[in-house]
C-alpha cells in the first residue's frame, strides 16, 4: 500500500546537513550565504543533479536555468507533478528555507525509486533560480517569468552589486538551458517550506495546510512639520514632525489589529530629520507594510491608512505624503492541490491548521499556471532569514512524508 | 537727562552690516560662518577693538582671549558694569545671535562718549571667547572658565577637528592676554540677544525681560523588543520596539505640555534598526530633552518619564533603558539687573514680558560669579543658528536703547 510508505527522515537530514557545506559562514553553528549562481550555488546544483541522476532522473534546465529533475510516469501523456523551491539563500541565511523544500522533493523521489513506486504522472523536482532575491532582484523572479510576469530579458538584465548581470552569471555557471522558461506545462506544483513565522510553535502544531499568500502593499511615507528648537519653542507653537509620525505609527499599529487573524501592518523603517539632540524633528521619514489575505481587506486597511494620515494632517499642523511602491495581490491555492494536502496530514494524524503564507514563495507565482499549493513545518521561534534559523528532524521528516503522501494521492485523483 | 538719552539705530544698523563681511557666506543674503579664532573671527576682533579704542576705550584680553573694552567711570574704586556676548557664529549662522549683543554694547558706549557721560561704574563691553561651541567643544567655555566651571587648561586643550587646540588657535590669533581668567571682578553683566524663539513675535511684543534660564536635562533611551517577519508574525505575538517607542513619544510630548508654560519635552533623534521595510524593528534609539524653570519641575518630569517608561516595559513587553547624558541646572537672574531691565522698558514704553530663556548663553556663567540679566528682541520666524536668522533695525534699536537706559539705571543705583 502506497499510503504506508514513508521517507528517510534520516537520509534527508543528512542531505540537508551534507549540502550546507556549500556556503556555510565559517565560525556559525548553521549561517549560510550561497547567493544565486555564485561558486557555492554552482557547487550544490552540481550536487543536487548528481543525486537525481543516480536514482534514474532527468535534469533539464531553461534559459533562465532553473533545474527540472524528471522522474518519469507510467502515462506519457500526463504532465509532471512539481515538487518546487530553491537553492539559494539571503547572504546571512539559514539552512532550510527553499532548501528543505527542493532536498524533500529529491527525498520523495529516492523513497519511490527505493520502493519501485511509478506513478501515473511524471514527478519533478525543481529547483527554482535566484528566489532570495538578495543578488539579482527582484526576488522570485526565474518563477516569475516562468509565470510571465517578467520577461527573460528584464530577468537576465539584472545586475548584482558588482555589475555582473544574471545572464553573464548564468552563461559562467553553465546551468543555462535550451527551455523557454514558461514552456513546460505541469500538472501541479507542491512546495514544502519552513513556516518562516511562529504561528505553529506557538500553537504546538505539526503542519501548516497553506491555503494562500497574503496581499501585500507597501507605502512610503513623508512627515512634514517644522523644525524648532528644543529650548525656545512653546509646545503650543511647534510642528513636531516626530510627534505627528509617533500617531501614525499608533494608528498604524491598530490597522494591523483591526481584522485579528487576517490584518496585519509594519512600519520598518523609521527615520527623524535632521537628528539634533535640541532640534524639534521637521521631518519623519517611514515604511508602512500593509498585509491581508484578501483584496477587500488590503481596500479597508489603506482607506484607514489615508483617513488616519487626513485626521493627523489636520489636528497635527503637519503635511504628509503616501507614495505606493509596490503591492502583490492576494494569493489562494488550488483547492484540489490543498485537498491532497490536507488529506495526507489528516491520515497522518498530524496536528495541522490551515494558515496563509505571510512571506513570497515561488508558489506565488507558479499559481498563475498550474495548481498549487504549499506545506508548512514550525522553525524555532519563527526566526528565518538568519543564522539562527533552525527546525527538528522530526518536523522534516513529518513535512516530507505529507509531501510524499499528497503528491501520491494527487497523482491518483488528477487525470490531467 | 540721561533718561531721555537714545541710542543711533542708523549706527547700530551699519556696524552690523559692516562687521557681516568678516565671514558672509557667499551666495546668501545674511549667512555667517565666523568660526571662533578663524581668520574671520580674527578680523572681526580687530575691527571691535579699534572700534572701541577710536572713543577711548582701553581693550584687554585674559588668557582665554576675551575682550573686555572699557570706558572708565567716575569711581574708580567701582568695578565694571559689563555688556557681554559673541562675536563668533555657528558655520551657517546668522548676523545677529551674539553679534548684536556686542555691537549694541559698543553703540550703547558712543551714546555715552558722544553725550559726554561718564558713568559712576566703568562700562566694559565684552566679547567672550568661543560661545557657539561650534569649532571647539563645550559652548560657553570661555564664560564658564570665568565662573570657574571649568578649568583653562581643560578649555585651552580642547581641540577643533583639525586638531588645533583652542591653545594653539589662541596664540596664533594675537588675541591671548596676561589677565587670569576670572580675576576681573563685576558690578553686573547685561547681555542684549534676539531671543531665538518665536514667543515675542507670535505676541506681537517688543522686549522680553528674561528672568531666568531653563534647565536641561538630556537622556539617551533605548527601546529593545524583537525584530519578527512582516509577513509572518502575527500582531498579538510580536514585540515590536517601535511602536513602544511611538507610544514613548507621545508620552514625553504629554510631559512637555504638563505644566504650560514652563515644561519642554523635545525628542531630536529617532530611529529604528534594523531598518528594513518588511521587519518590525526590534530596536529604536532614541534622545530626550527636558526642560523646566525650576529643579522640582525637572524631577516632576523626569518621574513622569521613568513612570512612563515602566508602564511600557509592562504592557509591551520591551526593555527600556534611560542614560542621563548631561544636565544643566536651572538659572534665575538678578532681581537688581532685573528691575533695571523691566524699569527702562517700560520707561521707554515698549510692550513686553518677562520670559525664559530655553538656550544656554554667556549670561548663564556670569549669572554664577557677578548679577546677570538679559534683553531679548523678537526675531523672524524665530529662527537661529541659520542663515534666514533676522531681525528689524526698529527691534535692534530699540533693544539697545533699553540696554543703554538700564546700564544707566543699575550705575545709578548700584554701590558696588
Amino acid at each position: 500500500m502506497t499510503t504506508d510508505l514513508r521517507v528517510s527522515g534520516e537520509r534527508l537530514w543528512a542531505s540537508l546537513s551534507e549540502t550546507a557545506r556549500f556556503g556555510a559562514i565559517p565560525g556559525t553553528e548553521r549561517g549560510m550565504c550561497r547567493l544565486t549562481l555564485s561558486d557555492e550555488d554552482i557547487a550544490v546544483r552540481h550536487w543536487f543533479v548528481a543525486a537525481c541522476r543516480e536514482i534514474g532522473m532527468a535534469v533539464t534546465s531553461d534559459r533562465i536555468g532553473t533545474l527540472f529533475a524528471r522522474r518519469e510516469g507510467s502515462e506519457p501523456g500526463l504532465p509532471p507533478i512539481a515538487i518546487g523551491s530553491h537553492l539559494d539563500t539571503q547572504p546571512t541565511g539559514g539552512r532550510f528555507d527553499g532548501i528543505y523544500g527542493v532536498l524533500a522533493g529529491l527525498e520523495v523521489a529516492r523513497t519511490l525509486h527505493d520502493a519501485g513506486i511509478v506513478t501515473r504522472h511524471p514527478i519533478e523536482v525543481i529547483d527554482w533560480t535566484n528566489e532570495e532575491g538578495a543578488r539579482f532582484a527582484p526576488a522570485m523572479v526565474a518563477s516569475g517569468v516562468f509565470a510571465g510576469v517578467f520577461s527573460l530579458d528584464y530577468a537576465l538584465a539584472q545586475e548584482d552589486r558588482d555589475g555582473v548581470s544574471l545572464g553573464e552569471a548564468l552563461a559562467r555557471s553553465g546551468f543555462a538551458g535550451e527551455q523557454d522558461v514558461g514552456a513546460h506545462p505541469l500538472a501541479a506544483h507542491f512546495e514544502l517550506h519552513i513556516e518562516q513565522g511562529p504561528v505553529l510553535e506557538a500553537e504546538q502544531l505539526e503542519i501548516g495546510v497553506v491555503s494562500g499568500v497574503q496581499g501585500i502593499r507597501w507605502f512610503d511615507v513623508v512627515v512634514k512639520g517644522q523644525t524648532c528648537h528644543a529650548g525656545t519653542t512653546p509646545m503650543h507653537l511647534r510642528r513636531d514632525a516626530l510627534h505627528a509620525a509617533a500617531r501614525l505609527a499608533i494608528a498604524v499599529d491598530d490597522i494591523g489589529r483591526s481584522d485579528p487573524g487576517a490584518s496585519l501592518s509594519t512600519i520598518g523603517l523609521f527615520q527623524a530629520y535632521p537628528g539634533s539632540r535640541n532640534t524639534a524633528p521637521g521631518e519623519v521619514r517611514l515604511t508602512v507594510d500593509l498585509r491581508h489575505p484578501d483584496v477587500a481587506g488590503l481596500d479597508r486597511m489603506e482607506a484607514a491608512l489615508k483617513n488616519a494620515i487626513a485626521a493627523l494632517e489636520a489636528s497635527q499642523n503637519v503635511a504628509i505624503t503616501l507614495s505606493p511602491v509596490w503591492s502583490s495581490p492576494p494569493v489562494t491555492f488550488d483547492p484540489g492541490v490543498l485537498d491532497a494536502i490536507g488529506g495526507a496530514t489528516r491520515r497522518l494524524s498530524y496536528s495541522h491548521r490551515t494558515m496563509l503564507s505571510g512571506a513570497g514563495h515561488d508558489s506565488v507565482y507558479t499559481a498563475r499556471v498550474a495548481p498549487t499549493g504549499m506545506i508548512f513545518v514550525p522553525c524555532e521561534n519563527g526566526i528565518s532569514h538568519n543564522i539562527a534559523e533552525s527546525i527538528t528532524p522530526a518536523d522534516a521528516a513529518r513535512g516530507a512524508n505529507v509531501l510524499l503522501q499528497a503528491v501520491l494521492d494527487y497523482d491518483r485523483a488528477t487525470n490531467i
